[in-house]
């Protein structure tokens, strides 16, 4: 997983645009661009890992612990409205 | 920059382990790999892109203010001895 | 919710702690303290509170989802180990 | 330091709200406020650290290299330039 052919899809094109900024980087570097460049490179690239991450652990919360045809297990919470709830928090440390 | 080329070695290296992060990463994604190894990729993924940004960040300041031959500017502070200090608050953020 | 009176505590506990921390700094910036040491005592501010979103967090995942008595909703995966491998991963970004 | 009057001030009312909401916090926790409410609590407690962090790393980084009347030391770069390209990166780290 992630394990909807869609989630796998935009899960490998957020990789490869990180592997172009990776590449962008090392040609950056090899080049000796200004240092305050390739720091601002790099926290675009921490943004996309961040990114990444966000979008692989809402899949994951979702299929571990989302609601599926048949059983609703704690029948007081809705596990999709709390699994929203809690990545609208960790996004701001995803940042 | 970084400047010297023992520092721009060293951050080409960094670069080129993170490409291997993320080519492995990809593979992972389209075996469709456990979620939660993806996971921990993409932290460890995120841990390398901080450890390259602190790299980058103290050649940064070295460079901009650093001790140099001819002046020492602030004579009351050593620059060296401050931005060392600043990289270990700096690093607890790039963990 | 922490709802165990146990957890509830520590909880506070961890604030009084974060309150302590707080009040330190504020006498040391109205004393004038190096800047250096206070940007250090922020960075144990700032530990402290991302170690209290570990705990609180912690309780409320497995609040939502763990095992319950009777349910073992999707059968496959133990709701406990899942948690916790995903806290590990999770405290990385909580550092 | 922070050494100005005014610095000092903002950092003093800075300091003091995130008292008022580590004090928040307490009485939440005390009163069994739901999880979730805290998560954000606490989400927002970590970015007042941020903040904090992030301003008085400007006030160090300026007091430390920023230019004074008479000395302008590595003729090439303005450090006040330099310095507020820094901070424009690292403050994508401390939000």
């Amino acid at each position: 997983m992630p394990h909807s052919p869609e989630d796998k899809r935009r899960a490998v094109m957020r990789l490869r645009r990180i592997k172009g900024q990776v590449q962008a980087l090392e040609r950056a570097v090899e080049e000796g661009t200004d240092c305050s460049l390739l720091l601002q490179q790099i926290a675009a690239l921490r943004g996309a890992a961040n990114g990444l991450m966000a979008e692989v652990l809402d899949s994951h919360l979702r299929e571990l612990f989302g609601t599926q045809k048949e059983d609703t297990p704690h029948a007081a919470v809705d596990p999709d409205v709390e699994i929203e709830a809690l990545m609208k928090i960790l996004r701001t440390y995803l940042k």
